[in-house]
């Protein structure tokens, strides 16, 4: 998984039906330092997250895994929205 | 899932059989700020994108999700063609 | 797999139901000499690994391949705690 | 999927058994103006392409959906012979 | 699949229990001219490879699809150990 902030959204008049299920939002990773890492990518969120939030994502099948996101095309989903994250030793 | 533009295509003549059902499209993924990034990829298209539009393209497993992929060996497809990407914060 | 090391903890109170069964660890990885390679990512652990210590990561499916794991919607997972790491010709 | 050329060829006399099944090929991926792109991979050829050929490579779980190709431990496959790239707007 | 050469060995005393039946062995890939390309990576050997070998590493799912390695979470296992690798074209 991924600490990410979510930095925008996506709309989609056009899609898999069942992406509809949920927003589409673009989170930006981000390094042990709060940093942005890499190219922003787009999650679906079941949380309710909000722009600006710190959020944990998640990649891959593990996308599909909670049953509310089975049979979703997705690649990525908002998991978590994220309260801390404690770095002992940032790189 | 990535903000992608569809750059291209690509015909195969000789092809497992099954990747015959869609258009092979070539996908540009893009940073927050409609830059692209990384080398372009091939991605089916069920949506009937056209070269220019930006697309939503989702990657790996998640591609054989939609009904009408399964059992195609697809690791890339457009599922969503995107109207409007909103960038509050991009980096 | 990969070698990496603790270096942080990651809180959210607002996550998929399941998560709540392990600790949420940042890790990173390192390479042959011990150097951090890449942004870190977030790992469930199920061995009660600490911050510091040097750990064994695997990511994808394979997250999910413990039963301890299984039904977890995680990328990435601890399933080792390192005693050593031995490189006769690191790059 | 990837646009790539195959570039040579791998033995292994010792190996998995089922990997006997088919050629291990080593194909290097390419950009939109055909320039190589990142570290070359060795995929599984059902199609019987040769060096110097410009191929469709499929990655991940995606290289086991072709019925000849399940049970095979093969994480990259040739799906594709390409006849050709059109590119509108290389980057 | 990726050309890799072994350079060390990892020891975990305390692990995921089915990780114990395969040797865990510290990988190198390496480009067409066998230079080493990105990070070291650990991947479980069923073939007794040895440190200083060039081997064939598969990842991901793949790395569960030999029966002797189902029920293991690695993302990575050596399935050959390469003879030799031909390049009629390196970049």
């Amino acid at each position: 998984m991924q600490v990410a902030r979510v930095i925008g959204t996506v709309t989609a008049t056009v899609k898999e039906s069942r992406l509809a299920a949920y927003p589409l939002l673009l989170v930006q990773f981000e390094d042990g330092s709060g940093e942005p890492a890499g190219t922003p990518i787009v999650a679906a969120d079941m949380l309710g997250a909000g722009v600006g939030q710190k959020v944990l994502v998640t990649t891959g099948s593990a996308s599909r895994v909670p049953p509310a996101l089975q049979g979703i095309p997705a690649d990525a989903a908002i998991v978590g929205i994220i309260d801390t994250v404690t770095v002992e030793d940032p790189d």
